[in-house]
């Protein structure tokens, strides 16, 4: 039997409500049975599909064809029952209202079994808030495969795609997870960014025997864990990782094969490859090629335990063996690595062995972070210039690479010859996913669109920006530019000088520009001029969304002047949300003058659960000068250790009479607490409050060098270490560097 | 001439954009014309009406019909030019994008003359954003009416009517405000809830001479002044302000005139009189009924002066005169309030003269802060009970009160005599605004709707709600109620049990129930239990919007337990967001148990400038124990004296292990910082952490009485003065009061 519901088949997406219909033939379905969604648009549906196929007669439920059917609004999937199928159904502009978008039970005690969901698609499929929490597919049961799907877009909190061993009859499950195309996954910047997560830590005693294979993960870097295996005798084989900033990672159970995938890092930053944790872990004929990451994100890290770790701590490695994998250009392989006070237990009875390791950049891969006794090496090899951590169990060849199939493999090695064995059948965008939905890129650009010019006036800014769209750039002439609405900003806009002298921008409400979701700035050669502001405390000129940002955000400003931004209290430059979070923060060859607020307050995260405002924030010759609070305030509180930023650099910036007003609560000309990587360099800070740095969690990257402390300027910490170069602390206010070297915008 | 703008008259609300016509009409419109605009709704409609009318000649902008023509969207007018008339225009369903929906300036330097703007109507007709200032009516130029508008419903922050004297254009303006009715404002919780407000304090000096005559005040309780006179030799003649929680203030200028106005407070909760600071302020024949509220807000409150006062603090009172006012049954006259270290200069050369008071419920009126030896008192009569400030100028005699015109006025007094003779052109909601638009209520109300009941099961409780509209009753038969879905309510509900044992609620999203804007809940009589809630830290039962709230909402919390919200860290039973406000919160008769976040964390306004998240906090007989963090954390940051709150009583409760997880940043029990009035008697606080009272503005009033602190549990404050009684701190744990009363819900 072959049930059709919905109606509207050719109309333009129609919007199609037929719960009741499908209800009734949900439950009059029978093995053998087809039941076809007509094509259209179907928004808020709850669809519970369930019933009882057998082996050769599965009830299906399908799209009537595919690329056809939407699911929209609040709707979402719940299976449950034996030989189910559903094929072909999409999934955009709305979110789930429930914990799960496809959900394989559809209560607490009805699962699946032999159930498969393929060729689905969830395509952008979120909710406006960043820290509302659901996955997009959960699997409970057992037999069940989900394969061929696109999941592309996911920006709020929670795992893309989680298996879940909840109860006994999860556990065991033999799953088979295939051949989907895991698109692009922005970063989260906090915990619960994985995309594919099995079990937790809970039931990670329990094997789960869930088997990956072949699938293609596409700049996935929601967090340190893109792969989160948490429990056991898991296999992962075939598949490939493209670009993506994070890692494979054995977080809980024992007994997990790691087999023949590919984890092509390009070379990009902070790109990550296999991380050890636990016991039997098996990690063999595995392709790494540019991983640059370190540490927890380093190619292969094999990890430190605590001594008798509570299940939720980290387990010792054990019995783990790295067999036959080819490391091509990865700049860090790390053992023991997270030994402290409590991760003292180093990795024991472990091997690696017959690994290939070349690298053309550098001669240092290798970081032993605790006695490495415990684990034997055998048989490795090392291109000519490499160092080994030790003598026994490597030897240093001339490794020759030839391009095979578009990666680079060693010629004449057996570890490149298993893997060539392995590449047929490796997930490729050409084998997963499906191939009638396209494929979505997900960042934000400036500058490819149209250029629209303007004039001055009052509100021609705004009347040209609602005339905009993504990638346009708008250019000023001359003049002023009086505004008295501010703008919402939904989309990638450049904003930039025409020539001749700088346009002076003035506004009239709390802010001048908002970023909203979707929304990215840069704005280049213009003077911005508080004089026209309300006067009242807390305006700003450019804000984020106060609302949650489920899109990340850039915003760029170069040339520009700011000042009198003083008309009343708290005046801050940009001002933004919590939950929202800046991709990038860049300020450059600008000044900053007379602002009674503060330049970058990015400590609105106050939840201290490793939550923050700004992956990468990059200041470089600027001046700034007569700031009432700090220039800059980058917070992240708490200590978990999913994330890797914040990231930031100063270069070449001058600051003077910073952060003394008495509402400055930070009491820093700079506070930096729990930032993973900081530079600054090249850099004055004279007659202003501390520089305050607070360093709490993983072992980040500090360094200060040549920067001089004046006026009586303090450099204050909290006793965590850091490194310093040629700093100068003088007691008397200076203008220049005693070298006589120019430094901050106003001073070139 | 006579021109008609806009089509579609006749059908329902069509939605016109007649920019064009409507610019064409304007520019071309002389001495003489009228504009008419067509009945309909015109959205987004930035209209600048522009003109030269002459005296008898005025260019007239007029509904078709009056109440058949709305604004809406984003629509705003400003005005400038000479003899433009205004009338019958409709604010609705919006708010302005920029900072004045109705603005008598076009730029700068473009102002009215002899403009007037009458029966008009803005209603509720505000950004999402309660931050987000803006002036619903800017008045600029000279010699400008504003007459018989209606203007209900302000909620954001920002004056509704200001007077603006930015420049000198702007001066000595002699502006005419009369029979307008200001309808309700609901208290902002902050400065800038004003109603109306003459100039500011740049340019206080200067005379405004604006005549605010006949106006009716219908509950306008935004803030503390509900008038601010910010300008020299104003006029407010014949108001009547009825139940207003706030004063008529002449905060800065000099020599201006209030006289013949009508303040009833009705006997309501802080409800305010008149406050008098600087020179040569005279009030004379005012009619004070009902008037409560103490201090700043007393029904006479002349205050201390800062000593060479800096333009924007407080000027010494000098040559005042209060003469002829009748008060009766007013609750406070204060003299010298506001006295402090800095606000040390007490009134000189004023006068108080042939005033009468009467209070039929009390026998003082009077506080004396300071040396009041420059005010000079003449006979003045007091009602027989009354104790006078001192002996001269004050009299007691017997005072007969008689009823005339719904006031209740003194027989056989000169005083009342002139109120009498006033008593005509007083404001009223017969002679105010228009009589073609009907008033609102603007609060909350509970259970004047239907009643839904329903049986337990799967999202039963979301259905019903779906289904329900304010004021709906939704019974619950007992059994379990599982959401997998949060709940967004949007108007005032009451969750009640139908009887039986209590029903039990379970939720799987990060939160329970979600207070969006103009959502209010009564939930009675049910058990929330967290078993089933997601692991993952920062859930909560009850939330906010995440986003500003406009408007004001109320939670009331009675006979319900709460149990184990402890899956993960942080699990709060309500959490609120920045920028929420809580007209009341109410926890009664119930138990809250394993909770490892926090009952009450009212602190996340954090910008310090007065700001805060609740006006009364009331919790009465109630268990807590076993709460991880804060049981009640109420932060009010900043000096600003412009607000009441927040209020709390805490009755009868015991507090047992709360504040001991190590993530409860507060370090305390519970935590007051910044509250104006403070009741906390008959409760044990025990094995927990400290009570802390940080106290910084205003004098406020805060006492705990008959309380237990035992097991170690610390009472701790900031050194600032509290009133306390029978404390008892006991080193070992206890269960119940020494004298053997049962305190706390559990031990009822
Ligand atoms: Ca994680
Ligand atoms: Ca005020």
């Amino acid at each position: 039997m072959c049930l059709v519901v919905g109606f509207g088949c050719g109309s333009p997406e129609p919007r199609i409500d037929t719960s009741d219909g499908l209800r009734q033939a949900i439950a009059t379905a029978k093995a053998g049975d087809e039941i076809v969604l007509a094509n259209g648009t179907y928004t808020d549906l709850a669809l519970d599909f369930t019933g009882r196929g057998t082996e050769g007669k599965p009830i299906r439920l399908v799209a009537q064809e595919k690329g056809k059917v939407f699911l929209e609004g609040e709707s979402y999937l719940r299976l449950s029952g034996e030989h189910l199928v559903v094929e072909g159904l999409v999934f955009r502009n709305g979110h789930t209202p429930t914990s799960e978008v496809i959900s394989f039970r559809t209560a607490k005690d009805s699962l699946c079994t032999n159930c498969r969901v393929t060729e689905c698609v969830i395509d952008n499929y979120n909710p406006s808030e960043r820290f509302e929490s659901d996955y997009w597919v959960g699997i409970y049961g057992r037999n069940n495969r989900f394969d061929h799907n696109y999941l592309t877009g996911k920006r709020n909190q929670g795992v893309t795609l989680a298996v879940r061993l909840d109860s006994e009859e999860s556990r065991e499950n033999f799953h088979r997870i295939d051949h989907n195309y895991f698109g692009e996954r922005p970063l989260l910047g906090s915990n619960g960014g994985e995309t594919l997560r099995i079990g937790t830590s809970h039931y990670s005693l329990s094997n789960s025997n869930t088997l990956v294979e072949s699938n293609y993960f596409d700049r996935c870097s929601g967090e340190v864990e893109i792969v989160s295996s948490k429990s056991g005798a898991n296999e992962f084989r075939g598949n490939t990782f493209h670009e993506c900033q994070g890692t494979l990672t054995m977080r809980h159970g024992n007994g997990t094969v790691v087999d023949g995938n590919f984890l092509l890092g390009n070379g990009k930053p902070n790109t990550g490859g296999i991380r050890i944790i636990n016991a039997g872990q098996q990690v063999t004929n595995n392709y790494l090629y540019g991983v640059t990451g370190h540490r927890f994100r380093a190619a292969l890290a094999i990890m430190n335990g605590v001594p008798d770790s509570p299940i939720n701590r980290y387990h010792q490695v054990t019995d783990a063996e790295a067999r036959g994998n080819v490391f091509i250009d990865c700049d860090h392989i790390e053992l023991g690595v997270g030994s402290d006070g409590e991760r003292s237990a180093a990795p024991e009875r472990s091997l690696i062995a017959d690994n290939v390791f070349v690298n053309r950049k550098r001669s240092d891969l290798f970081t032993v972070h605790d006695d490495i006794s415990g684990i034997t090496f055998r048989d490795n090899l090392l291109d000519e210039q490499l160092t080994a951590p030790q003598e026994a169990g490597f030897r240093n060849i001339a490794i020759e690479l030839a391009g095979a199939e578009g990666l680079l493999l060693p010629t004449g090695l057996p570890a490149a010859d298993s893997i060539r064995t392995r590449m047929a059948d490796r997930g490729t965008p050409e084998n997963c996913g499906v191939d009638w939905y396209p494929i979505r890129e997900e960042g934000q650009v400036f500058g490819n669109g149209k250029t629209i010019r303007i004039t001055p006036g009052e509100n021609t800014l705004s009347d040209a920006i609602a005339q905009s769209a993504a990638g346009d750039v708008i250019a000023l002439s001359a003049g002023e530019y009086l505004q008295t609405k501010a703008i919402d900003l939904r989309h990638p806009l450049t904003i930039t000088a025409s020539g001749g002298e700088k346009p002076t921008l003035l506004f009239r409400k709390t802010s001048f520009i908002n970023l909203e979701n979707g929304g990215a700035l840069t704005l280049q050669g213009v003077r911005v001029d508080g004089r026209e502001c309300l006067d009242q405390p807390l305006n700003s000129v450019i804000r984020t969304s106060r609302y949650s940002m489920v899109n990340n955000y850039k915003l760029i400003i170069e040339n520009c002047d700011f000042t009198e931004l003083d008309v009343n209290h708290s005046f801050d430059v940009v001002r933004v949300a919590k939950h929202t979070f800046a991709d990038s923060i860049v300020l450059r060859n600008s000044t900053f003058h007379n602002v009674s607020g503060s330049v970058l307050p990015l400590h609105q995260e106050n939840d201290d659960i490793g939550i923050y405002n700004a992956e990468n924030v990059v200041i470089e010759n600027c001046d700034f000068d007569q700031i009432g609070q700090a220039a800059l305030h980058l917070y992240r509180g708490g200590t978990d250790e999913s994330t890797f930023g914040p990231f930031l650099t100063i270069d070449r910036c001058t600051f003077d009479e910073v952060g003394m007003d008495r509402r400055n609560r930070s009491d820093s000309a700079i506070r930096l607490y729990g930032p993973q990587s900081v530079s600054i360099t090249n850099s004055i800070f004279d007659d202003s409050a501390p520089v305050r740095l607070h360093l709490v969690v993983g072992d980040p990257v500090i360094s200060l060098a040549d920067c001089v402390f004046s006026g009586g300027t303090e450099l204050l910490d909290n006793g965590a270490p850091y490194t310093t170069e040629n700093l100068l602390f003088l007691p008397e206010p200076i203008t220049t560097l005693p070298d006589g070297r120019a430094i901050g915008s106003q001073l070139q």
